[in-house]
C-alpha cells in the first residue's frame, strides 16, 4: 500500500474530525443549565432536552483528550466547555441512596434532575472517565480523587457485592459475565493508570489481568466464536442470551486487548486480538451482500430477537477502523490494512452526512439512513471523534514510519 | 360492499385461526415442566427456553376464551393445555417482596425459577386476565377469587401508590399517563365484568370511568393527534415521549372504548373513538408509499428516537383490523369498511407466513420479513389468535345482520 494513499486517508479523517468537533461545539452546549444537549437534528436543533450522563461524561472525556494530545484542538474554548460540562456532572449526576453509596442516574432533566436510575454500572463508568481525563488537564487532584473513589465503588459492585446497583436477586438469574464488564473496567484501568507512576499502575495490576481474563473467556465453541455472553464458570449460557454476537463490540475488545498487549509486550495476546476478537467477528459480521457490520447475530445462524439485528450502527464501523488500524500498525501484515479500506469504503460512502459534517448513526440492512438525526440518546460526542481522532494519530505514526500504541 | 367478499375474508379468517391454533398446539406446549415455549421457529423448534409471564398469561387466556366461546374450539386439550398453563402461572409466577405485596415476575427459566422483575404492571395484568377466564371455563371460585386480589393490589399500584413497584422516586421523573396503563385495566374491568350481575359492574364503574378519561387525555393538539404520554394534568410532556405516537396502540385503545360506548350506547364515546383513535392514527400511521403502520412516530415530523421505528408489525396490523370491522358493524359507514379492507389487503399479503401456517411478526419499512421467527419474547399466542377471532365473531354477526358488541 503506498503513502499516498495513507496519506490522503488521513487528511480525510483530519477534516471530518474537524467537522465534527465544530458540530458539537456549537450546537450541543446548554449556556442556561450547563451540561451538553445531545439530541441534535442535522441542522443543529434540539429535538430533546434530557441530559444522558454517559453521554455528558464521554463528551467531557473526548474534549479534554483532544484538548490535551492534538495541538490545534488546544483552544480555551474546548477547555472551558469541558470544564462547565464536569461541572454539571459533579452537581447533578449523583443521585445518593440509602445505602450510602452513590450511584450515577441515567438521564437527567436539562437543569440537572434524575429521571432515570440503570441498575447497571455504565453511567458510573463514563462519570470516572470524564473526572480522571478532566483532571489531567486542570489539575484538580479532589476531582481525580472522586474519580478513584468512584472507581472503588465500581469495583466493589462488579467483583464483591452488586446489591448497590438495586437488582433483586432472583434464582433464574444467574451470574453472567457479559462482555461489556470487564471491557468497560479495561478501559478504566488504562484510563487511570495512563502516564501514573508505579504505585498507581501496581494498585490497578491485578484487576487489568482480572479483566483481560474474563473477556478472554468470551472465545467459545473451541476458538470458533466471540459470544456477547458467558457464564462465570467461562461455559456458554442457554438460548438467545448464550448465542448472542456483537461484532462491532468484539471488535472494540480486540484493539482494547491490542492496546493492553503493547503496553506489555504481550504477543501471544496481540496474536489473539487478531485471530480471535477481529478476525472471527469480521467474518461472521460482515454483510456479504449489502457491505457493513451486522448489529447482533446469532452463533447458530438463528434469527436474533433485537428489532434492529440487521441494522448497519455507526460505532461498530468505529470501533472496526480503529481496531484494523492498529493491528496493522503493530503487525504491518497487509491483509489487515486491506480490512480497514474494506471498511473504510462502506463507512465513508454510507454514514457521513454532508450537510452537517457530522455522521448518520442508524442504517437499514440495505444501507439507507433509517433515522436520520445526528445526536440521540445512544448517540453523543464519542464514537466518531474518538475513532477519527485514533485513526488519526495512528497514521502520523504510520506516514513517519514510528510505531503506535495509541 | 357485497356479502360475498365478506364471506370470503370470513372463510379465509377461519382457515388462519384454525392454522394458528394447530400450530401452538402442536410446538409450544412444555410436556416435562408444564407452560409454554414462546420462542418458535417457523418449523416450529424451540429456539429459547425462557418463559415469559405475560405471553404465558396471555395465551392461557386466548385458549379459554376459544374454548368457552367457539364451538370448534370446545376440545379437551385446549382445556387441558389451558389449565396447565394457569397451574404453571400460579406456582412460578409471582415473587414475595418484602412489602408483603406480590409482584409478578417478568420472565422465568423453563423450570419455573424468576429471571427478571419489571417495575411495571402489565405482568400482573394478564396473570389476572388468565385466571379470571381460567375461572370461567374450570368454576374455580378460589381463582377468581384470586384474580380479583391481584387486581386491587394493581389498583393500589397504578392510583394509590406505586412505590410497591419498586421504581426509585426521582424528582426528574414526573407522574406520566403513559396510554398503555388506563388501557390495561379498562381491559381488565371489561374481563372482570363481563356477564356479571350488578353488583360487580357496580364495584368497577368508577375505575372504568377513569380510564375511559385517562384515554381521552391523550387526545392532544386541538383534537388532531393522538399521544402515547401526556401528563397528569392532561397537557402535553416535553422532549421526544411527549410527542411520542404509536397508531397500533391509539388503535386498539379505538377499539377498547367502541366496546364501552357499545355497552353503555354512549354514541358521544363511540364518535370520538372512531374520528379520533381511528381517523387519526391511520392517517398519521399509514405509510403512503409502502404501505402498512408505523410502528412509531413523532407528532412534529421528527425522526422518532426508537431504531424499530418504521418498521411495520404484526400486532397493530392486528389492532387496525378489529377497529375498523368492529367501527363498521356498528355504524355501517362504508369508508370503515374500505379501511378494513386496506388493511386485510396488507396484512394478509405480508404477515402470513405460508411453511408455519402462523404470522412472522416483523417487516421492514419495504415489507421484507426483517425477523423469521414465529414467536419470540414479545410475540406469543396472542394478538393474531385474537384478531382472527374477533373479526370472524363480527363477520358472523354482520352476515347474519345482527350488531355486535364483541
Amino acid at each position: 500500500m503506498s503513502d499516498v494513499k495513507l496519506e490522503e486517508c488521513r487528511e480525510h479523517i483530519r477534516s471530518q474530525l474537524d467537522n465534527v468537533v465544530d458540530f458539537w461545539l456549537k450546537y450541543s452546549h446548554d449556556t442556561v443549565d450547563g451540561g451538553f444537549f445531545t439530541c441534535l437534528g442535522r441542522d443543529g436543533s434540539v429535538y430533546d432536552k434530557l441530559k444522558y450522563v454517559w453521554l455528558q461524561g464521554r463528551q467531557v472525556w473526548m474534549y479534554c483528550r483532544l484538548y490535551r494530545t492534538m495541538d490545534r484542538f488546544h483552544k480555551p474554548e474546548i477547555l472551558e466547555a469541558a470544564k462547565a460540562g464536569g461541572e454539571f456532572l459533579r452537581k447533578f449526576a449523583r443521585v445518593s441512596r440509602a445505602s450510602g453509596e452513590w450511584k450515577c442516574a441515567f438521564c437527567l432533566t436539562s437543569d440537572g434532575k434524575a429521571v432515570k436510575v440503570q441498575r447497571t454500572i455504565f453511567s458510573e463508568c463514563f462519570y470516572i472517565m470524564a473526572m480522571d481525563e478532566l483532571s489531567r488537564v486542570t489539575g484538580d487532584k479532589d476531582m481525580q480523587l472522586e474519580a478513584e473513589q468512584m472507581m472503588e465503588q465500581l469495583i466493589h459492585w462488579v467483583r464483591v457485592d452488586s446489591s448497590g446497583l438495586g437488582r433483586p436477586q432472583l434464582p433464574g438469574d444467574v451470574p453472567t459475565n457479559s462482555m461489556a464488564v470487564p471491557m468497560m473496567l479495561l478501559c478504566l484501568v488504562q484510563q487511570l493508570t495512563e502516564g501514573q507512576g508505579q504505585d498507581v499502575v501496581q494498585k490497578y495490576k491485578e484487576l487489568e489481568q482480572w479483566c483481560v481474563q474474563q473477556i478472554l473467556h468470551h472465545v467459545q465453541r473451541a476458538g470458533t466464536a466471540i459470544l456477547e455472553n458467558v457464564s462465570v464458570e467461562r461455559t456458554e449460557l442457554p438460548g438467545c442470551s448464550g448465542r448472542l454476537q456483537n461484532p462491532g463490540h468484539a471488535l472494540e475488545a480486540g484493539w482494547f486487548l491490542l492496546q493492553y498487549s503493547a503496553e506489555r509486550g504481550d504477543e501471544k495476546i496481540q496474536e489473539t486480538a487478531i485471530s480471535k476478537f477481529m478476525e472471527l467477528p469480521y467474518q461472521c459480521g460482515w454483510d456479504k451482500k449489502h457491505g457493513g457490520l451486522f448489529y447482533f447475530l446469532d452463533v447458530d445462524g438463528h434469527c436474533p430477537t433485537q428489532l434492529e439485528w440487521s441494522m448497519k450502527l455507526w460505532w461498530p464501523h468505529c470501533e472496526a477502523l480503529i481496531a484494523f488500524l492498529l493491528a496493522y500498525s503493530q503487525t504491518k501484515k497487509p491483509e489487515l490494512l486491506e480490512r480497514f479500506f474494506e471498511v473504510y469504503d462502506y463507512t465513508f460512502t454510507h454514514f457521513p452526512d454532508a450537510q452537517s459534517g457530522e455522521w448518520f448513526g442508524y442504517l437499514t440492512q440495505e444501507g439507507k439512513v433509517a433515522l436520520d438525526f445526528i445526536g440521540g440518546p445512544f448517540k453523543g460526542f464519542f464514537h466518531v471523534p474518538r475513532c477519527l481522532y485514533m485513526c488519526e494519530r495512528i497514521l502520523d505514526d504510520l506516514l513517519a514510519n514510528k510505531d503506535t500504541i495509541v
